[in-house]
């Protein structure tokens, strides 16, 4: 991308400084300026080692606040014990900084501070990035409309906001299995899919070495990292889920904490009664999480520690501030189970326990499907909404077909744009191997592309004010024959000239004013610039009547000369 | 797709043989039927020949009507001077029938039929293919609200009904240009474009042989053929748009409909009036059709001949059974001028000339955008259907951002879905290189299943009775680890197949209980099938309280047992 810099607006302070993409124009146009996830991965001017990890952009403000004090060691025991083995030097990520957590009788999350009237640098970072007056930002924040993940344990975050006032943002996993993927693997992933847009990413790791995969990951990170806890948890316990206890989740959830991952997803609102619910769906329970937990409370014939120790959990969240995102554990998995009596008996669930979390300063967001058909997507985000008192919710797709495996980052990008257009503030992106395996590098950016799209065509849908610049500063390009800027302007400008380059490959027809769809002969795009370019010589104002009397000359001028207007290039 | 086979079900009398796909499926589960595009080319049976064409299947039910004479030569001069030409040899399709055209004073068209209440024989396949009863049928081409395309010159296609009371139909763009393309390819694009499911072809070419091309096409097509005839009359007039003549427009019109093109794109809508008003549009008029009209327009300051010669082209459609799509000269070219005056105006014609066609007993649809925002689709579709008394809608698209190309396939099958939903009786894909290039065949197969996609959703959210079978017969193969029979019913089986072969290759996985996302230790299938299966075993009723009791009992059985439930396989 040689036409695309990255450059920074500086905000009040020093340290404020927001990132953005920035695109030079040919033809008097002026730059475009883009929303840039990537972080310092594409600024030339940053030295970067993975092996150090990012610039700790927050730490400063995080200290400066004066609620977090510095650990002596890591509280967690399972983390301990990784620290000590010796087997593990390999895999370790070397420069460790010692946690931080709130001082007693603290909380340190985003919406304690909104709420208190607080405008934190976080907030300021993000204002600027969107657009949008700090102070609004502060307001959606405290009044749970939002969340700014930002856990004091990862101050490499460029500060981002998930609500529905805001851009719709995206979502992509990664995460190795059993069966497949190494760290470098992981890492690579996490910075392939932020160079495309994904503003966080989740680590949904089962495989080996879950913690230390972790640790490069969120060093590296320059967006917030998500997990589903409960998955290292199972791991802890050798994969039976009617062994896992709150002791075990706790130490997972405070190690993960104290490691700096921003969101948990924890799939609380899976309660015994529920789970007879899913008997006679066509697919079951389909949330990994959700039927770990279906299944302890079956085996226990009890509701799960993550109900009856939520409040703790939420002292947690608090504490590092984490915010939540409450697992939809018993989301449709096929279009014949959406909305039924499982989903929404989960969601008011949900609903509860949300209110629970704000008692408490926790940030939260709402996890949702999955599998719905078009016409029962509405139904989704109003419920939301309504139960969970507007909490941003954050959906996976959702696919509006099942019969297209290989293509789900279709089938449901579809689903993703309509829902994020209705108001879901986050999009969770599904690649083409959704069902049929681990995704690779291809499959990850085809994932993120799919949902740039969707969230984009959501944001010009909901009327963000500054969506339809790029759309605008793309079709004026196209309209004027500026090729370069076209492909330079596109979501993915190597892919745009690759395929243009496959018809004609010669540099020259960069230049022409005509393409291969059309060939030189006749192009749809040349006739109105003629008019205008006729209308603008011929000094006629730009009014409707002017332009008529203009076209009329240009009529007879047609006439009298034999049409000489379209000419090869 | 070595457990597909193409089966055909019977009408009522022996001609009358309806192509499905029928996929044979293991468990004991029934075989599912899906409808087949790809007409004689998948039949094992079928001894095909290119060089010959297809056989013509409607031959004897448009002759036993008795209302069409075989003409001793074909009307149009150019295409005399075609088949005299002795330098043509090598591309010429060498096994010509004589043209059919309807006896003086006769009408052969579908709705000309089905307004006098007669049932013909391409209702009654079509009836049998959609599962919808015959007299429902005749009833929507009746009312105009559906159009059954089958020009007396193309018996070889297997009819099909374009309207929204039935399956939302897809068509595929092909054409070679000036600067790419050979007749092989084109021919071979129609074939591929069949296999994957498309419903019509378009023949746009503009580039050399055209005549000759679109025979090769029509001869070996099972689907209706759509042409844009203006494109090749540009050609007959060295492609200087004012120099277009009534007289030369006629000659193509007779010659395309002799060789039996199903239905004519013609942009009479497109009026001298409206022209100033896309003057201060951002990218103008896109459509090919409709600036070379304008510019027609603009050279000789009166209304094109399309519009002042409508009549006459009436009569021209009526009397071989070609269908108007009337063309939407005037679509929006990008997010800023969707639903705009131009757009609004045209559509206002487009409606006064339905009904003239309908006078004349010739069959409608009518051509939409383009480029849309989701909020603003909606009212492209109620309009449409207001102003157009209800003529089948046929859009291209609509893309929902501009900032994609390369990726145009999903940004416009985003919008092809929605509007398929609220209505819309055909898409017209759009392949990746859209904006780009010509599409090769890769691009043609990645537009045609991203719009069986959106086609298939659309059906899902409509409610078309047979439309979730495809998809619960899939879910529930995925949940119960029926792997092959999950690739065998995908919309693309091979892909689907090779995604999961990536990661686990090995010929046993497609047998186990659990995939590469979450690898032997672990699915989130497999316990809801637990529980279902102890339920059965333990005779307990399939009512939600003996659930509750059965899942009571197997809470207890899980505790004495320590949970030995996930096995890998």
């Amino acid at each position: 991308m040689a036409a695309s810099r990255k450059v920074y607006v500086a905000g009040s302070r020093p340290g404020i400084r927001v990132p953005v993409r920035e695109i030079t124009l040919s033809g008097g146009q002026p730059p475009v300026r883009l929303y840039d996830t990537s972080g310092p991965a594409t600024d030339p001017d940053a030295r970067l080692d993975v092996k150090r990890g990012l610039p700790p952009l927050r730490l400063g403000w995080i200290r400066e606040r004066g609620d977090v004090e510095e650990l002596a060691g890591p509280t967690s025991a399972y983390r301990r014990l990784r620290e000590e083995d010796p087997a593990l030097g390999g895999v370790r990520f070397a420069s460790v900084r010692r946690p931080l957590r709130a001082r007693p009788g603290h909380r340190v999350s985003q919406l304690h501070y909104a709420r208190r009237g607080e405008l934190t640098p976080e907030m300021e970072f993000v204002a600027l990035r969107e657009g949008i007056a700090p102070e609004r930002v502060r307001d959606e924040i405290a009044r749970g409309r939002a969340i700014l993940p930002a856990n004091v344990n990862h101050p490499e975050t460029e500060p981002m906001i998930i609500g529905r006032s805001f851009l719709v943002k995206i979502n992509a996993n990664i995460g190795n299995s059993a069966v497949a993927s190494s760290i470098e693997e992981e890492v690579e992933k996490m910075t392939w899919a932020t160079r495309w847009g994904a503003d966080t990413v989740m680590d949904l790791s089962t495989g080996k070495n879950i913690h230390e995969t972790r640790e490069w990951i969120l060093r590296n990170s320059p967006v917030p990292i998500g997990t589903v806890p409960i998955y290292q948890a199972l791991e802890k316990v050798g994969g039976k889920a009617e062994e896992l206890t709150w002791e075990i989740y706790r130490d997972t959830l405070l190690e993960q904490a104290e490691q700096g991952v921003d969101y948990f997803t924890i799939h609380a609102g899976v309660l015994l009664r529920y789970v007879p619910l899913t008997a006679r769906r066509v697919t079951g329970i389909v949330s990994r999480g959700g039927s770990i937990m279906a299944k302890w409370c079956l085996a226990h014939h009890q509701e799960s520690f993550l109900y009856t120790h939520f409040r703790e959990i939420c002292e947690i969240m608090a504490a590092y501030d984490v915010a939540f995102s409450l697992g939809d554990g018993l989301r449709p998995g096929c279009q014949a189970d959406a909305n039924d009596e499982a989903q929404f008996a989960e969601l008011e669930t949900l609903g509860e326990l949300t209110t629970v979390a704000w008692e408490h300063d926790a940030q939260v967001m709402i996890e949702g499907p999955g599998h719905v058909p078009m016409h029962l997507i509405k139904e989704n985000v109003d419920r939301q909404l309504a139960v969970c008192h507007e909490a941003p919710f954050y959906t996976l797709g959702p696919l509006v077909t099942d019969v297209a495996p290989g293509y789900d980052h279709i089938t449901s990008a579809i689903g993703a744009a309509m829902i994020g257009w209705l108001g879901t503030a986050m999009l969770c992106y599904v690649t083409p191997k959704e069902h049929l395996g681990l995704p690779n590098r291809k499959d990850v950016k085809d994932g993120v592309i799919a949902y740039k799209i969707a969230a984009h065509a959501a944001d010009l849908a909901k009327g963000h004010p500054r969506a339809r610049e790029w759309d605008d500063a793309l079709s004026r390009a196209r309209f004027e024959f500026r090729w370069a800027d076209q492909f330079d302007l596109s979501l993915d400008p190597e892919t745009a000239r690759a395929f243009h380059d496959e018809t004609l490959p010669a540099e020259g027809a960069k230049l022409a004013h005509f393409c291969s769809m059309c060939g030189p002969h006749f192009c749809s795009m040349k006739i109105t610039q003629e008019v205008r370019d006729y209308a603008a010589t011929a000094g006629v104002a730009d009014d409707a009547a002017a332009l008529a009397r203009g076209l009329r000359d240009k009529a007879e001028e047609f006439r009298k000369t034999g049409g000489e207007v379209y000419r090869p290039a």
